[in-house]
């Protein structure tokens, strides 16, 4: 039986996806063969790869001034191939915010290939306030700023996006693409981990604006963007599976009504968990709630040392994977897209029997 | 049904390895969720990930002086990974054989990164005759020796390792690993894309000596191998489903008897489809007897323009992807671990069926 998954990556995937693949495991469409082991040059391959690069794109209704790439290495790599394709001999300048974990990574990856900016930084708020566009110190003579715009770990995202500077941005999505409707007119580059909100692990995928693709003779093949661009994301095999699973959660998402769906089942789904922590002395959630991810929502008691208990028993009940990370503890709650409503009223549910008994 | 898949890669997999995913896909072990969806840090696929590299371990006889790193970016990464990790400003030269089309790719990355020797190219043969270690001429300076062990497009490869040269060798063994045993401790590096003997496309594993470990903080961590080495190769989400699929293929070349039984079963598949098309005045495979590869069959007919008729039909009788690669045409037959010898069985009947009414 399946369980409630609040797993911040890799994470759930829609019950009805995993139906799907279970029935074509063996035999895709009465071919004889699972999609895995046909070749990425055939005509099946060729175009199960680009109706799921259309389907992104409509449904993130991306202009014919991007590109669309699907690349292996996840968003760690791209910390790397974001420098190393954007900067250049005559201009090694970058911004980058500095919000969480995962910045702190990027900004080491770019200090190796470039002189790094930091524009603002939430560090001394434990990074529980995303810093105000208004506030952020942009160097305009750097070729791009950098910032994560969902840090997972924290649970705080810049959901405001009315100010921003008016200079290439570069995106980390990894935890909120999809989530809901983006301005991606508003980036030169937004990239994303799949493992969260598109797929299994194995695949990361790059918006590009189309000016930025240029060729570098001195990086290799394989972390140059026009690579990709060139062959429709096939100079080498690229990951098959990862790219067919995505293209069958972008057709699930397309059918739930895109992505103001989302956006209202995904507020409705925080707003609901996030009110029920604020309207208890048991539980709390100290991000600032102008941050606050409506994507992982971390949690903590009053009293720590109950977190074992409250996690080895709503592991019995059926909710999975609700500890925080490793750096933090606590709890987390990641509610993407695969986790339905029904998720979080059975999570509310137990929180509320799990304080009654402990409170 | 089933069909017979002689793709070159992704390629077929084990029927019974697929049936057990079938099983697994939507709740694994009744633990309410897939292994895609949980967390790489749960211990559920920690130790999935530590049982494949085990199994790996055991089926290779790799000695505790290598370490195994799961990577992604398949073998078209590592043409760039070896160069920046084996090269040191004070050695940046490098021997490379120049005997196929992976070759040549393998060699332009190289030269990114440093100075190419070629020791030995069998282009002027075609690419048909691999060159004999003997007439190898090997710079002793170099840092390391790099070849493709077995060239998948035009079915060449080494089989006879006797007189390897007293070097660092760093073998891209992408289309023959695990297809009988290799003698690792005569290798500084062996590496292999996923998707021919392994699993799904989106892995490459790397056995390295440990030597060769070296901390580069100049070029991206995640081409770093000691950042795998360090990490057990979970620095960042690996590619789950891949590694716990490419499990499932170790365990059943453990079941059916190791490499061992996979050389006399690999051996006596290839000898029964060259002695057929060695038999047949219809039929030709151009490659040198001593480098054929046991691997990859490419065949041709004295009429071309009979190719289209025996691809279409082919595949009418339930034998899918004989079509050569596009940039050498005729026919190939990869008959990897995956194809069964009944496999070859069907194949030699059609071919003689095929020659009766168009020879």
């Amino acid at each position: 039986m399946r369980k409630f998954n609040f797993c911040a990556g890799p994470s759930a995937l829609p019950t009805e996806v995993l139906e799907e693949l279970r029935e074509e495991i063996l035999d895709w469409k009465s071919q004889g063969l699972s999609v895995m082991e046909m070749s990425h040059r055939s005509k099946e391959v060729v175009e199960i790869a680009e109706t799921a690069k259309q389907d992104f794109i409509d449904l993130m209704n991306i202009g014919s001034d991007y590109d669309v790439l699907f690349i292996q290495g996840g968003a760690s790599l791209q910390f790397s191939m974001v420098p190393m394709n954007l900067l250049t001999p005559s201009n090694a300048l970058c911004n980058y915010l500095n919000v969480g974990q995962w910045s702190k990574k990027a900004i080491k990856e770019a200090k190796k290939y470039g002189d790094v900016n930091i524009s603002a930084s939430s560090e001394e708020d434990s990074f529980k306030k995303y810093p105000s566009p208004n506030d952020w110190k942009v160097d305009e003579n750097a070729s791009y700023l950098h910032l994560v715009m969902n840090e997972t770990i924290d649970g705080a995202c810049i959901r405001n996006h009315e100010n921003l500077p008016d200079v290439d941005l570069v995106a980390d999505c990894s935890s909120c693409i999809l989530s809901e409707p983006l301005d991606v007119s508003k980036f030169a580059l937004i990239y994303a981990g799949a493992q969260k909100n598109i797929g299994p692990a194995g695949l990361a995928i790059v918006i590009i604006r189309r000016d930025l693709l240029t060729e570098k003779n001195d990086i290799p093949a394989m972390m140059n963007y026009k690579t990709y661009s060139d062959s429709d994301s096939m100079y080498n095999t690229p990951p098959t599976f990862a790219w067919y699973l995505s293209g069958k959660v972008f057709k699930w998402l397309k059918n739930k009504g895109g992505l103001e769906n989302q956006k209202k089942e995904n507020e409705s789904k925080a707003n609901k968990l996030y009110g029920f922590i604020d309207s208890s002395d048991f539980y709390k959630n100290d991000v600032d709630i102008e941050s606050r991810s409506i994507m992982n929502v971390p949690f903590l008691m009053n009293d720590e040392s109950l977190n074992q208990k409250f996690l080895a028993e709503s592991e019995q009940a059926g909710l999975l994977n609700l500890g925080g990370h490793r750096s933090v503890g606590g709890m987390r709650a990641s509610i993407y897209n695969a986790v339905p409503p029904a998720g979080i009223d059975a999570l509310v549910e137990f929180m509320k029997d799990f304080e009654k008994e402990n409170g």
